[in-house]
């Protein structure tokens, strides 16, 4: 079988002729970026042919002059008969960048969110039973003593209990004068045994948060005995080398081994996170007997190796959205095989248990009556709109553009990036700050909305977001139709070249806020108020923590109300997943805000374009909308 | 490591110095009875050494001349480091022995004591349903579709639904209109799905009735959708050559591997079963969908893997008497892996499931008010007694008498054993019938019954079992102290020998009736009623097969009353696993019975064992009990 080497890594592998590179690089472990799953179409997989035979239809898609030098796309490159080496660009912004924060990252948990903190009803909960010894006049076996203990309270239920917790019981009961800690998940009408263990153990009890994000996973250990948070720590989602966007994702699962390969791949994030996180604190992978999943529709499919082809094909309908309680055993997850995995409930293809998650963060701080809106904005954006009467929700596809994709030199919030700029009004230049104050090497979602609110306001874009052709800036380099904007000059960037904005990026970047802003219209169309009722607007997810309020109300991103009604709530997919496991209050209250929740599907939607169409302005067709906008635009153009 | 050849099979295993040859049989996979459990106590693991260097302290059990020539106990031999060659006499009985019929068998089930024969609500159901097809407006994944369909006639229930299943659900709801088969375990508050399957797969549904015993393990296929049964197969336990009753297994057990290795015998026999019921009726393992099991509550330990020495050790409590529902998986039986077990629920350590299912027939054609006694008599004996308003239960050990064990030419009930015996009033001489009718090679349980009848009615042995010092007999052979019974001459034996009958023998048998005998009297004297108030006697089991009442009367065995009181009902824990399987009603009934019952430790009672001296006669010391017996013998010593 012909072998393929990789450079500068020096990984190698051996395939079958005709299999295609991209493929070659996933067996050989060599991570590369494939953002539209691997169909020829983003261009990503880029890489020079060094030696060896090969068959390419790349050509279509690079231009012919990177052809000429050997570069090829993977994805559309397969091995022919012979040995082929190959070199893989190092990629600005490519995976395994470094997360500026790993452990106990304040914005993840806002603990203060958490009001209902009483411990006593985690979801699996470990109790402290003297189980009476066996007598010979009363005829109980082992488990019948045991039950009596555990019913003690309450009516007769139904017990399930493995056949590898019978194997132990005897012993178990007969170790420590029957004093023993019964592991216990409680439904409303079954009792699951997770283990019986002689003696009080009750003191260790743990149980995992995890947040399965698109592009990054959060793990975090609680204490159950206590319900506090020991750590948290977050990576890379490893599925990100077959697809940057749940839609690129969902077209790589199109056969079980794909699928089987993203549901491996997840689960060894999944893994290695818990490996830290215990190991850390030195908490045994058999000490955790409980986890709290949320995700988006999508990656719960993933994780559990469901086939995601309907979330993507009208009429967009998932295989499950309320999971029922399973195993650690037949997830795979390492924590003790027995362990309750709790998945919080979605609502729709795209509205998911990340969702359902954060809004009972949002719900937990805001009992009042007034509407708020809750947001969380990354390639989906998704939105939901109520209060105690009502709630209804909604997705909408922003694009990877506040991400970093398909922007020039976009990339992700990691070291390096462009998060802040601010515009000379005289002469055009920006001045930038970067995520660890390094040289810059690209621009970051909140680096672009910076730039498009400065240059909008200083008058160097216009309205649709084109650069002046009145005004010269030594900065704005227009050439006919074409135009771009020096961000960086060469000489002071890290990236060895200049960092510039396009106009198609900021066209990009107009698409992505439209559709959210578009998205919020929308909602509140459809139930009748205008955008002054809202209350409280609870912004979540990663991307909202670099958000400049200012800067994101200046291009029309969100709505221009009172800031003082704006509220950062962080990582609340992953705050909700850990009050659901400290707290039954919190899982009775998820799965209602579930059912209530109403899902509108925008795609479908022809007011929806409408809507949108409006929004690809800055900051808006209709400026009546964007009072403060407007006033400080008119205050720029007067100076 | 050293070898051991073992002839005359040929078969050999290398092992390391110091294993018992008991080991090296089993490791080797030669059968070897070991009744004892290998504790050097029954003598029936003898073999003979050939060649090669052992060590041995076989000497205080096997005569000194046996030593001489070779003869060691296997339990009580070691290799040592060289090559041993081992001789394995072929024994009569030995494991193997043909059953006289395999399949199909009637006495395994009388249907027409299966009164509630109505499909409709077998442990696992199959049901065709028509779900909707996936809509944008409703918002419904395909599992909330399929739970809409599954709770239509009722409240909303708990479903748990494992995710190999959900992993097919999409495709499964989508390939035929949503016309789909669930199979489905519905108990009183929760629903287990097995499977979803496109199209209408209701034809073919399949189950599994179970007997474990501790000598024979009988399955049944049983047609669920038609509870009709196809087939019927028993075999030997091959946990046998670990033990031939209860206590020896127990002793066996008392390490985690030897549990683990009885677990995989009794298992092995169960799949091999199946795999011959469903091959010879064209039913795919994966067809048969659930099981019901009963057995002994030792038996059940084992199966499952639990630690059965507190059965054995007083207060004897065993780990559990009502099993929770397992899957097939767990418990290792190979048919559809998420099929759900249903394990009859035992009463004491002594009485098992298989009585619970066992008086589930019993009860099922009696639903007078009069009092019943239900008998199981093999190795123990098992006892219920009772009517409508109370049910107590007992179980005693009558030792191996009946299956041949402890009898110097005893053999189990196989071909070529002396079932039937006339005694000639004025000879003492036998004719005897056999089992297939060929030459006798040794007495099975009934046999021995029938001549003890025999030679007491005729009066060539005594009250208290003796053979007649007075008169001369020219098959019985006096030797001061001992005497024995020529029952066969050598020359008509098929064991090569002459089929005798011993002193010591009889007295064993005595023994083994008393047992039973002074039980039921125990029960009946507890509820302070006596033997003429049975109404119906019901007895079970393999045993009962062959008895003659007249008999088992005349020698003590059971209660001097009218004959047509009563009833054999055979292999009724079979039909009562059955039952259970095809029928709601006999789930809830045996459930309700096993609780009903009330167990009584005879282990411990001193009144039992005056009772069970005052039977240690023929009939019994008190003649008044054995009215029918009195007349017979007085008559029989008239003529």
């Amino acid at each position: 079988m012909p072998k393929v080497f990789f450079q500068p890594s020096g990984q190698s592998v051996e395939v079958i002729a005709g299999t295609s590179l991209l493929d070659a690089t996933r067996m050989a472990g060599v991570e590369m970026d494939a953002p539209c799953g691997g169909d020829g179409s983003c261009g990503q997989c880029i890489v020079r042919i060094d030696s060896g035979h090969y068959e390419t239809d790349s050509l279509g898609i690079l231009p012919e002059s990177a052809a000429k030098k050997g570069y090829v796309l993977a994805c559309r490159t397969q091995v022919l008969d012979s040995a082929v080496t190959v070199e893989v660009p190092e990629l600005i912004g490519r995976i395994g960048g470094k997360f500026v924060e790993d452990e106990d990252v304040d914005w993840q948990i806002h603990a203060d969110l958490l009001t209902d903190q009483r411990p006593g009803e985690p979801l699996v909960e470990k109790i402290q039973y003297t189980v009476p010894q066996p007598q010979l006049e009363d005829g109980l076996s082992d488990l019948d003593r045991l039950t009596r203990c555990i019913e003690k309270d309450g009516e007769r239920r139904e017990l399930n209990c493995p056949v590898s917790v019978l194997r132990s019981l005897a012993e178990a009961l007969r170790g420590e004068d029957g004093n023993v800690t019964v592991t216990l998940c409680r439904t409303t009408t079954s009792d699951y045994v997770i283990d019986v263990e002689p003696g009080d153990c009750t003191a260790r009890h743990f149980g995992l948060a995890v947040d399965v994000g698109t592009t990054t996973v959060a793990v975090q250990l609680v204490s159950l005995s206590s319900a506090g948070v020991l750590a948290t720590r977050t990576d890379y989602n490893a599925q990100i080398s077959c697809g940057l966007d749940v839609i690129s994702r969902i077209n790589y699962a199109r056969t079980p081994d794909r699928r089987e390969e993203l549901r491996i791949r997840v689960l060894s994030t999944i893994n290695n996170l818990i490996r830290k996180v215990a190991g850390n604190h030195d908490v045994k992978s058999d000490e955790i007997r409980a986890a709290v999943i949320a995700g988006n529709t999508t990656m719960m499919h993933l994780l559990l190796g469901l086939n995601p082809e309907y979330i993507r094909l009208e009429p967009y309908t998932p295989t499950v959205h309320e999971v029922p309680l399973l195993s650690a055993e037949e997830v795979g997850i390492h924590i003790h095989p027995r362990s309750r995995i709790l998945i919080c409930p979605s609502v729709g293809s795209y509205v998911g248990g990340d969702i359902t998650a954060g809004l009972l963060i949002a719900n937990s701080v805001d009992e009042r009556e007034s509407l708020s809106l809750f947001m969380d904005i990354g390639t989906n954006g998704e939105l939901v709109i109520g209060n105690h009467d009502f709630l209804i929700t909604c997705a909408c596809s922003a694009g990877p553009a506040f991400e970093g994709g398909g922007i020039e030199h976009g990339m992700r919030a990691a070291l390096g990036a462009i998060e802040q700029a601010d515009i000379d009004p005289a002469t055009g230049v920006a001045t930038v700050r970067t995520i660890g104050g390094g040289k810059p090497v690209g621009i970051c979602g909140s680096g672009m909305i910076s730039l498009l609110a400065g240059l909008y306001r200083t008058g160097w874009i216009d309205r649709a977001g084109k650069f002046s052709r009145t005004r010269s800036s030594s900065v704005i380099r227009i050439n006919g139709r074409r135009a771009h904007y020096v961000v960086v000059p060469e000489d002071e960037s890290g990236a060895g070249k200049a960092i510039i904005v396009t106009e198609l990026d900021i066209e990009n970047v107009i698409r992505a806020k439209a559709a959210i802003y578009s998205a919020i219209s929308m909602l509140l169309q459809h139930v009748g108020v205008g955008m002054e009722r809202i209350g409280t607007v609870f912004i979540a997810g990663g991307f909202g923590r670099f958000l400049d309020l200012e800067q994101a109300i200046t291009i029309g991103l969100i709505p221009d109300i009172p800031r003082e009604k704006y509220r950062y709530v962080g990582n609340s997919s992953l705050m909700g997943a850990s009050g659901a496991l400290i707290s039954r209050r919190y899982r009775e209250r998820m799965l209602e805000l579930s059912r209530r929740m109403t899902y509108v599907e925008l795609n479908t939607s022809p007011e929806y374009m409408h809507q949108y169409t409006g929004a690809l302005f800055l900051p808006h067709t209709d400026m009546d909308l964007f009072p403060s906008v407007r006033a400080a635009t008119s205050q720029g153009k007067e100076c």
